[in-house]
């Protein structure tokens, strides 16, 4: 049994971990300079942020005053690191790394504690972390993105957007995201190898098949003369799986995880389209990537379906109150860390960017200088005829 | 064993997974304006694709009036979609998503037929479904193609090629089916966790790595001053894995394996050069991806190779009788279904596109404009030395 | 038993497949002219080179008189590939594939022999490889640079450098490499399945992400205005899983795995900062991915960390002089064997391309011209404004 245990452990592992270092990574390179910083802040915060998780929940478990690492512990750290990962979506392009490493500290720290409650004390359900991971970081970030409001974008940024190769790029961290999502949400399934297990991850297949089909629609009906517009296919067509994470291991039947699909990606579409520039004119929440609508609404909705689901009855032993109570927690704890972390993360020392360097590569990296290569490559092409000549 | 064997299946079904998404979506990003379309239409009709397949494999095994959903039941319903996919590369970027839509809806219905008459009916082997996938995929576009003929594009499109970095997105696809099509031909492998689903992964294993010889020796020997091709490299290197499909689980030895591999990549790259310029020129066939030289030819080897294998006693059961009758059906639904699909698609109202708007993902996506780009970037380069200077 | 190995195993070499042909090839695809060859050459090679490898360590365990395939042999076949691929990196863009292919059979050869003899002789422990392939390959790939040292590069190619999309591509291979590096480091540990194998997977998983923090930190440090470089977040945020290596499956605890990784992110950086230059002016060895500091020098650390823990009775068996015979053996047969095979390469009949030609895809592919795309691209864009008029 322990064995077994370990072997899939590794397997969902390995499948986590490609969705937190290349999944969320590349996701974010959609913006046309600012690749370097996506792929090697998120490479950075995710290497810092899963030691100090591991450290953080080895506080909650210590084992004879040590602490002791094993599979299992490894895949939890991953998913404390995915809460500020998704947070960072948020802030992109507009914080320094030394802001962001104290992000990772102040918001997996109160992660642990907000798990702690959700699943020890209150005992709910949440096995795909619709409301502990999603919610939490969307809402986290979003509170943070609030604070360190800055007027000066208020009218766009010239580098606030993509080029063909860069939103290119994205699509690698959509589909990883996208394949490897009914691990993610089945990894911590208890007993693992069970039916229950296998179930987690066909709902979550189903459920993100449906929501690519209302993604693609939605954004269809939405955009000039039926176009796509890419932002959609990189974000809303994950929805599904944040939006069934809760309710993943329950008997909701094929029907149940289809529709919570089918909802999610026409919410979070919607979302993108018309809710975004509101967040961002209205009440100042300028939110890069749009967490609010993969991570926020969907992590709502995957909440409230797990209080339905437990109200039908749908998980023995769940409760509709307590998993109410773990949705209002995650969201509490998400928007008063989110401000307190945002008020010491504008402190004036931690180097944040002045407005014209945001969502630019320059400001942290030695960039190569592309217009000499342009000159290079132009050279090149005279001299590769040339050599053709030879 | 039930365990076990989910353990091996979920394994092999995230592999196949990659393959579907991954693979042959970015397989099919080389054509130099058509990225967005490749991977985003892949992705729609894939998890589109995947749920109808669902269905209609379902159809023909109710368990008490009801379809069951398992693990098994989804790398069918992946593999059901690969067909899809394989027809979607002799049309990409000739079609619209309407278009394409309708020919994932009757395409996997026919397959379902087919495939239930060559399994089920005349019991014939085809573990790497070399024929039901890969041939009928194959020659079911290759039919459409023909009945969508464009006299416009005879000369020629000028977007119907690639650019530098398109081609390295695309061997990103070709890098992941290479890699993964071992678990491809095994994952259906009975009984599963076998040494017959072992050899199955062996002998893919050589064949693939037999094939990038000759793929790479034949591409060097036709081309001008023994340069390589990227077309070849992208697609003929893994016609081994293709041709080895329906053999794969037999007692071949690895010197059969290889042996299955090096003729494969010598077609296929042979295809390429000499057959896919005749087949556009003197039968109207358009294929873009050249399908018809990594799905068609090496399927119909793969089939032949499995006649003999069957004529040689290399597998138990099968008859050499029932495997030639297995090709020729799948050739036959193959070329009938997509004729009549073909006939299907060319009604006035499913939105085609023009001639000039082929291989143009900004008829059916919101493109980034790449020429404001352009100055954006010069600007940004002015603007970066400006920063070194402060 | 025998089961579970099979199916632990087929997991790991999965991982590790990707790891070569993903891995190593996209890692190489950072210079700008150069991404064709850097993941073409890279599968032709590693395709070779496990059939090569197969036969080689086929001959040191004939059963029968016959070669027996098995997934145990498979992981070693691509493990050998892997020495082929770090000396590739020494030498990218300066040599023809025909000198890579000699290469690769001499290569592989010499390190069937040096295995042999670090293993089954000295019974020295290196379940990670740091010493018999890491070591080895870097040193063996220097040996042959410094044979083939081209004073007519001392002040370096115009095409020797990265643009930003190239980067991005090289990122994939790393990002790769780093989250399968557990894999690697424990494919081969024995008993399958045991706690010495867990062992190994937490303690590289726990040393690359030390490893990570160490190599930014520094990285940030060396450089102008504290800007990140590229090539050292590519390579040296790596450098944590080869010198873990040896020291891998041992019992030397979070915190010995974590200090390896710390010290090896240290010395890469430093090495890419300060010693490359000084290798190519003063010892005429030009290391073009700068092997020497991602697979030399940590190599060496973990060769010298294992010494250390034998030593320190951190594994039952282990010996701290046979470690050291290990090393020393992998040195020697890497600068000898390198040394022979670079005069080998050096002979004037292996198509060895000119200075001006070298770092150069145009030499040995057909590439797309680029300057025509530009022109394309602007009519494109003119184009596409037209269209929106209609």
């Amino acid at each position: 049994r322990h064995l077994k245990f370990r072997l899939i452990s590794i397997i969902l592992f390995q499948d986590v971990h490609v969705m937190i270092f290349i999944g969320f990574g590349f996701l974010m390179t959609f913006l046309k300079r600012y690749g370097f910083s996506s792929v090697g802040i998120n490479l950075l915060l995710a290497a810092f942020g899963l030691q100090w998780g591991l450290l953080m929940q080895g506080i909650w478990h210590l084992e004879g005053g040590k602490i002791k690492v094993s599979i299992l512990k490894i895949i939890n750290a991953d998913f404390s690191t995915a809460t500020v990962l998704i947070s960072f979506g948020a802030v992109l392009g507009k914080t320094s790394p030394v802001q962001l490493l104290i992000m990772t500290i102040l918001e997996i720290t109160i992660f642990s504690v907000n798990e702690h409650l959700v699943v020890a004390i209150m005992k709910a359900s949440d096995v795909g972390a619709s409301m502990i991971i999603h919610a939490y970081g969307a809402y986290f970030g979003l509170a943070v993105a609030r604070v360190l409001y800055r007027p000066g974008l208020r009218n766009g940024h010239e580098n606030d957007g993509s080029v063909y190769h860069s939103d290119m790029f994205a699509m690698i961290g959509t589909i990883f995201l996208w394949m490897f999502w009914p691990s993610f949400n089945s990894a911590i399934a208890e007993p693992p190898l069970s039916y229950t297990q296998l179930t987690a991850v066909i709902n979550t297949y189903l459920s993100l098949a449906a929501c690519v089909l209302s993604a693609y629609a939605i954004s269809s009906l939405v955009e000039h003369k039926g176009k796509l517009d890419m932002v959609h296919i990189q974000n809303a067509t994950l929805a599904g799986g944040v939006a069934v994470g809760t309710c993943a291991d329950m008997s909701i039947r094929p029907f149940g995880a289809m529709l919570i699909g089918l909802v999610a990606g026409i919410i979070s579409t919607l979302g993108f389209k018309y809710l975004n520039p509101i967040l961002a004119s209205n009440l100042g929440i300028q939110d890069t990537c749009g967490v609010h609508n993969l991570h926020g609404l969907p992590g709502i909705l995957g909440g409230l379906a797990g209080i339905v689901a437990a109200a039908l009855g749908k998980k023995d032993g769940a409760s509709a109150t307590m998993q109410a109570a773990a949705l209002g927690s995650s969201l509490g704890f998400a928007l008063v860390g989110g401000t307190i972390t945002g008020l010491i993360m504008k402190l004036p020392f931690w180097g944040q960017p002045p407005d014209q360097n945001c969502f630019d590569d320059s400001i942290y990296w030695e960039v190569p200088n592309e217009e000499e290569e342009n000159e290079e490559s132009l050279a090149h092409g005279d001299q590769s005829k040339h050599k053709a000549d030879v």
